[in-house]
Order: C-alpha cells, then sequence, then structure tokens
C-alpha cells in the first residue's frame, strides 16, 4: 500500500513524541495562534461546519456520543467522532471524553489519517479560551478562577497561563478528591501561580477570569445564582455542550455581553440557549474581525460561550498532522479495501487460486 | 493497553484470511443468514437509525461522503463512513464506493473497533438483495439481468446466485471496459451460468430478476422508459441513493409492488423519491413479517428499493467481529488517549519528568 492511498495512524505516543520534541508550551502556542488565525480568516462560503449530532441516553450511564463534521471546499472532510460520559473517571478509570478525529480526501473519498482526539479536545478547548480571553478580558488580568478540576481544567489553565501571567488561581470542584487532587495534577506546568480552594462565591468575587468546566447534569444548572463580580469579569464557559445543560444563570448572562464559539450550535446546546437571538451580537469570528469597536467590552463582564466548534479540531487535527510529517511519525495502514480491480471486490479470490496454483 | 481498553484494527489482510478460512460462498449465506435474521428481529424501541447525512459537491470530482449511524439501545454504536465519487475507478483506480467502520461502547463512548467497509458494502449490498428477492420473486427464477456491471453487480450475482440457480445471466453496462471485463472479474465465483452481453430492453423482456447497479447522474435517470417484462419480474434497485438519482421509470414504479429498505431514507434518496408515501404499502421489515399477506407479490411486478441501510452494515461488521475473534485476528490498537490518570490530560509529562531524573 503506497503512501498516497494508504492512512496515516497517529497513536498517541506519536502525538507524545511531538510533544517530546516540540514541547507542551510551544505546541499550546502553535494552537493558540493557529485557532486565532482560523477564526480571523474565517470564511463560510469555504468552511461548512453542519451543527453536530449524535444519540444521547441514560442508560446503562449517561452519555452522549456525537460526530462533528467538517468540509473545507474542495480540499477535504474532517470528522470527529466525540463521547461525553461524565460517569467515565469513578466508573472505568477513563477521561469523561473520549475522542477521535479522521479526515477524507474529497477527490476520492479515502481516508487520510485517524488519531487520538481526546488529548487534542482538551488542548483545543484550552487554546480556544485563550484566544477568546484576549479579546474580551483585560491584559493585566492576574487572578483566574476555575470551577470544575476535571481534564479540562488543566488545559484552561495551561492555554490562559500562556497568554496572561496568573498570580493566583482559585479553584472549586464538588467532588473533593478532584478538587485535592488538582494542584498535584497541574504541576508539571510549572506555573508560578499560587493555587487555593475556595468557594464559588469567593472565585466569582476575586476573579478576573474564570473557566468553568463542570459535569453538572443537565436540567441541574446554574452554577450559582447569586453574584458579586469584578465588574470587568470574564467567564468561559465551557460546560455547556447540551441541551438544558447551562453553568451561568440567566441574570449573569443579561448583564454580560455574551460570545458563542458557534452561534447555531450554542442556541441549542450552549449558554447561549438561555437567550433571544436578538441579544448576541457577535459570535467569536464577528468579534476578532471587529475589535476597536468591541474593545470597551473588556471592562465589562463578559462571557465565551464554548460549546466546542468543529473549526478547532480540523485545525488541531492539522497542526498534528504538520508534526508528524515533520519528524516522520506514524504508520501507513490499510483501513478501506482498495482492490487492484477497483471494479471487482473480488480480485483477491482470484490471486488466491492463482497463489494455490504455483 | 489492554484488550478490553483499546481499539481492535481489523486491516482487509484480515478479512481476507476469514474469507480464506471460512469460504466466500459460506461468508456470503451466513451474511443473508444474519441480514435476513436482522429484518425479522427488527425492534425500532430496541434499533435507532437516524438518516444519514453528510456532504456532497461537484468539484474537484462529483462526489458525497456520507455518515451513517446506529444506536443499539444499552449496547453499542455502530458509525459507518462511506464515500460515493463515481469518478474513481477511471481517475485513481479506486472503488467508486469506499468505507471504514466503526463501533463505539455504549458504557464509555470508547472506539471498540474499526475495519473497512469498501468490501463489507459490497457484499452487503448483494445479501439485502438476495433476501428481498427470497421473498418477492419467484422461487424458480432461473435469469437474472444485471444493469451495471461494476464493484456492486459482482455482488449482486453472487448473493443471488446463493438462492437461485441461474442458467442466463443477460448484462448491461454503458461503459464498453466494465461490460467486456464482467465476465472475467466473476470467474472468481466458479458460477455455471451463461453470461450474455445485451440491450436493457432485452434484459428487460427475457430476466425474471434484474439487479441495477449503476452510476447514473443525478437528474439524468430512469435508465429506461419503455419496457416489456415478464408479469413477475423482481429489480433491485441498487443503484438510487441520492435526492434526484434514479433508475427506473415512474410507469414501472406505479405499476409495481415497491418495497424500500429503510422506508424515510428511501423517500429522499432512492426509487420511492417519485412516489407518494401513501402508495408503499411496506418496508422490507413489513413485508418479511407479514409474508403470508404478501405471498401473491411474487406474480407480480416488483421492486426492492435498497438505499443501503446502516442495520445491514451493522450486521456485516457483526460477523467479521465474531469470526476475528473466533480465528484470533486483528491487531489492538491505541488510538484514543487514556491517560493513567483520567482527569489529567497532561499526566504523560509528569511521567516523563520522572523517567528523566532517573
Amino acid at each position: 500500500m503506497s503512501k498516497n492511498q494508504s492512512t496515516l495512524f497517529l497513536s498517541f505516543d506519536d502525538i507524545k513524541e511531538i510533544i517530546h520534541q516540540v514541547g507542551i508550551d510551544q505546541l499550546m502556542d502553535d494552537m493558540i495562534f493557529d485557532i486565532e488565525s482560523a477564526f480571523k480568516s474565517y470564511d463560510i462560503t469555504k468552511t461548512t461546519t453542519p451543527k453536530r449530532s449524535g444519540f444521547n441516553y441514560e442508560k446503562p450511564y449517561v452519555g452522549l456520543l456525537e460526530w462533528m463534521p467538517l468540509l473545507k471546499v474542495e480540499d477535504e472532510i474532517m470528522l470527529k467522532i466525540v463521547g461525553y460520559h461524565p460517569e467515565n473517571p469513578n466508573q472505568h478509570n477513563l477521561p469523561t471524553i473520549l475522542s477521535s478525529l479522521t479526515n477524507y480526501d474529497i477527490n476520492t473519498g479515502r481516508l487520510k489519517s485517524i488519531m487520538d482526539g481526546t488529548f487534542l479536545t482538551a488542548m483545543r478547548t484550552g487554546a480556544a479560551s485563550a484566544v477568546a480571553t484576549k479579546y474580551m478580558a483585560l491584559s493585566d488580568s492576574k487572578t483566574l478562577g476555575l470551577i470544575g478540576c476535571g481534564a479540562q481544567a488543566i488545559t484552561q489553565l495551561h492555554a490562559l497561563s500562556r497568554i496572561y501571567t496568573f498570580e493566583s488561581v482559585l479553584v472549586y470542584d464538588t467532588d473533593n478528591e478532584t478538587l485535592n487532587s488538582f494542584e498535584e495534577r497541574c504541576k508539571a506546568l510549572d506555573l508560578e501561580a499560587k493555587i487555593t480552594k475556595t468557594s464559588i462565591s469567593s472565585i466569582l468575587e476575586q476573579s478576573d477570569i474564570i473557566s468553568t468546566a463542570t459535569s453538572i447534569g443537565v436540567g441541574e444548572g446554574p452554577l450559582f445564582n447569586t453574584f458579586e463580580t469584578k465588574p470587568w469579569l470574564h467567564i468561559n464557559a465551557v460546560g455547556s455542550d447540551f441541551p438544558n445543560k447551562i453553568e451561568l444563570p440567566l441574570s449573569f448572562l443579561k448583564q454580560s455581553f455574551v460570545c458563542p464559539d458557534y452561534k447555531e450550535q450554542a442556541f441549542i446546546e450552549g449558554e447561549c440557549q438561555q437567550l433571544p437571538e436578538n441579544e448576541i451580537k457577535e459570535d467569536i469570528v464577528g468579534l476578532i474581525n471587529n475589535i476597536e469597536k468591541y474593545k470597551y467590552i473588556q471592562q465589562e463582564t463578559t462571557v465565551f460561550d464554548s460549546t466546542g466548534w468543529a473549526l478547532e479540531d480540523y485545525i488541531s487535527q492539522k497542526l498534528i498532522i504538520k508534526y508528524a510529517q515533520k519528524f516522520e511519525l506514524g504508520n501507513y495502514v490499510d483501513v478501506e479495501y482498495k482492490p487492484e480491480d477497483s471494479k471487482n471486490p473480488y480480485h483477491f479470490l482470484k490471486v488466491n487460486k492463482l497463489a494455490e496454483l504455483s
């Protein structure tokens, strides 16, 4: 099977090798830069991202499996498969979010690559928050709050720390074990900031920037009802990604400039589902491309409604493929059957028979 | 990575080895049996198959890439990715249809397996026609017609030959090379029937059973307008799988008992898109489960509107996995990242650092 017709399979060991060569900070910087560039140059006539769809269920555990497609016109198609199973860490020692990424040649429909999407989802979600925060929060922000201290909180902290030098990180989680292990889990990042466990109300009061990344149940939100905050508080609302799953109270959204990653999706499953459409002035693409007009929002309370956009996954996939090619990583495997005679699925039978005769 | 958390990767070499061990005839018999059983026992409360969706485009070549999901309630999820690129054989020496199949554990969302779907699509499409034909055509049918002699025609002939002993196979294709190579391509099947190249009108006149599997263009159908046929002619209309892509004339559908594989899909992209919903009495599940009531249709002209149902793919996937496990084939690979600490995507960084110290 020649390289140009087979499938590049990148295991997580390959991604680890990329990180070993490039460094985790540089990879995050690349991802932030590439996602910001993709937001800036986004053109709906060249890149199509239909709303994701999927299956959700209550049994045997609460769960959701979705497919997130992206069409790069006359170029390629990406498909992300992503599962959200909040019982995974406790029941199966697996991440809440498991994912894989594939892409397809638009000339032939052939599968070009398959790779992990679990790690990349965590990274790109952090990177997307970093991009949005750069435009929506004050540049001298010193205090970060994290509500929800699971896997996504690590990359929120990492990505935001690439843009801001935090003095203090205030953290909260409903699960004591998750809360207590957070500082230990962050050690590999070598950050200077002091990490302090505290209450949601203290986080709201003291933070310049907050990321919420919780597994709050459908219909059980918001995470808080009353709040006192700094007048310029920016929140990255990361956890809301399902109908009736919300993290922030309507009253906070009403007083704030709310910017979704991807409007159509956010009205169905983001914080934006609480708001009438006419209250959303811009999505992240509109905001970034009209930054002079919206400079004032850095002084006000703001929300980045991050539902997770296939464009971010596409960018992270491309970045990994670029490095895999640079370092000659991965294996070329034969997933789809490609008979020598394209009109004969049983071609190999003939070959077998000839082999038997010889 | 332990077997129970990693992904079973089956290359086409593994599928070939299954065929080597089981035999292509036995595998087709299994597939026919399993698909018939699945149709018989189909329960919409236990198996959900949303309509497929996808991207279609005209450039650089006419093409379509679709995802076909299936949920087996409280059990697993299958996803078929399938591309349809009719220029593939001539432009790229690749099959028109390229496909891969994956399935996911419903407990955790983890990717359980990945395998070829190209070969299996061809086989299951043949098997589905065989099942439908058994119920819709006369049991002593002797003459088979094939309009369109590409990859799908091979498995139509193979599958139908497992149910019927044909004396004569009449074939037609618009492409002379495809037509002329057909007999050679069928040799591995060791069939007794005489294969004769002829016109569409002769095929219509003389056949007891016809399968149409063409790449006729959108808006360019039907394949014929006038027809004289045996009063009991049964047609498997395999090629119609896209809005405005049709193979059969409305007048033939109007006089015939038309049975789709999957109604909702057939009204959008099958022959059924030409008919009002109330003219469809039964789908294949209804037909098979009320066979006494519909015995009479074997004497009439009938059409199996085969758009390709995810249920058939799921059955073929399960069959291959069963044999792969029996013969201990395939490799367990690590697609999704599963950190030892499920709440720390950067867990490996810590491990790396400890390794560097030692």
